[in-house]
């Protein structure tokens, strides 16, 4: 199998979209670089900064003339450009995402007759956004998972599971509602708490600064979460609704135990629950 | 004043006390370090590793023999140390903490007929705890809060104010018990989340894995918090109890709130809620 395209395009040219870009790059995955994005500013702005080679005036040309598309764009947005790029892709087509829910992935894989669609989520990302923010290192080391569904072309999962590894991502393998699952409790939930911590102290001031001027490191990775770009998380919340609502319940129970036990002022018991939480990611 | 000390007692080795050892040796503030550690097995380390000159038999000897003295141990543990070491304090000597919740000043100040000790918290620290793990540059561009109370000796906190200075720190004073309330909120907090998140997710897997092997960086940064010492954080929880249980009501009015909007489904709500949170970061 040779890992090489004639042109690969990347529809939203974010912090996700523009990593991407330079990454395949630095690999010499293909010789050209197409990006589309919406309002066509992010995607003109990546072309200034060199990181794509043309902008795409609509997603025809993206459909037609390239053999591998990433999108990267808010997660609810996708279905419909799935929709739309279903009625361009040729047989060899390979379309692949990085959205943070795989709600749609069922679904959306009816679309392609040619079986184009691979689901999937590199996880990877900052707190930043935009074009700018992109950098050729950001997938490496990281996580990427595949969520085929049972009619999925294997040949084409491996392609997409391919172009990752070059990348340096550690591919795995999971359905779509197992993905949505996982990444409720250790993805989703890490924003929902952050946020909330952050709200909780907003109107709390000293000396007529906000408190969290005096904060130390473990409040600073918090409200390094926080800063997150609104919209996204606002489509991942909706998007995982389900899951993220039962990952807030697990969340719930261990914040009463451990709440029960400061109340009791029980030393021991707050002690194991802390220690058993720390041996749990040791093990 | 000469910010010059003939020898610098340190109670307690761990990363805060040979942290706070290497920067005074690095601005030259005393010509001589002595350390103390209850079981003695961290000062000895410390001196093999010469981030202290000697080792102490006893209290007694820090006492007498120091004319600045800092306690960096459990919280818990801290009164029982001043009380004892208020037998021994001379006029001139200055004693001071890095206890991470201020309850106990006003009580000690008592202790000392010539106002000796001022009560203090370097906010600065990592996940690892041990003499090994100490570094110079710990504190440096962070905040050390003191706490002196109505009879404090403006003399002796206008040094402990320089010591902290001196390497590095941005003193802000408060008094002990608008300490514990911010802290609760800034600092407790984020270490009773983190740690609830790691036990919310515990027992769950993938392929026979931990899922928290699928993390990425939002998730990291609470295990990096959840991997802190859990017997000084047991302590940390038993000692601001009050403040810190308001902590969690805040939060989990805030969680309660961003759940509704969840459960609603309501875009809007959920985005301006998201946006609040972020802005109050940026203001």
């Amino acid at each position: 199998m040779s890992l090489k395209f004639r042109r690969i395009g990347i529809i939203g040219i974010g912090l996700i979209g523009s990593s991407f870009a330079l990454a395949i790059r630095k690999k010499n995955l293909t010789d050209e670089i197409w990006g589309y994005s919406n309002t066509g500013s992010s995607s003109k702005r990546a072309k200034e900064l060199g990181i794509i080679d043309y902008v795409a005036n609509n997603l025809f040309e993206i459909g037609k003339n390239c053999d591998f598309i990433f999108i990267a764009i808010p997660v609810l947005s996708i279905p419909l450009i799935l929709k739309e790029l279903a009625e361009y892709a040729r047989e060899d087509t390979i379309i692949t995402d990085g959205g943070s829910t795989k709600h749609f992935v069922e679904e959306c894989h009816k679309y392609f007759k040619f079986k184009n669609f691979i689901g999937g989520h590199p996880i990877a990302g900052t707190e930043k956004s935009g074009p700018e923010s992109g950098f050729a290192e950001l997938y490496e080391n990281n996580c990427c998972i595949l969520t085929p569904v049972r009619e999925t072309d294997i040949k084409k999962l491996e392609i997409v599971k391919a172009v990752w590894e070059t990348i340096g991502m550690n591919v795995v393998i999971m359905s779509p509602k197992e993905h949505d699952r996982i990444m409720a409790n250790i993805s989703h939930m890490p924003h929902v708490i952050a946020y909330c911590l952050v709200d909780s102290v907003k109107d709390k001031y000293f000396n007529g600064d906000k408190i969290t001027k005096l904060a130390g490191g473990g409040f600073k990775d918090f409200t390094r979460i926080a800063k997150s770009d609104e919209s996204m998380w606002t489509d991942i919340f909706l998007a995982n609704q389900k899951y993220i609502l039962s990952a807030i319940d697990d969340f719930e129970k261990s914040l009463k135990e451990l709440k029960t036990f400061v109340i009791e002022k029980d030393f021991e018991k707050i002690k194991n629950f802390l220690a058993r939480a720390k041996k749990s990611l040791l093990d």
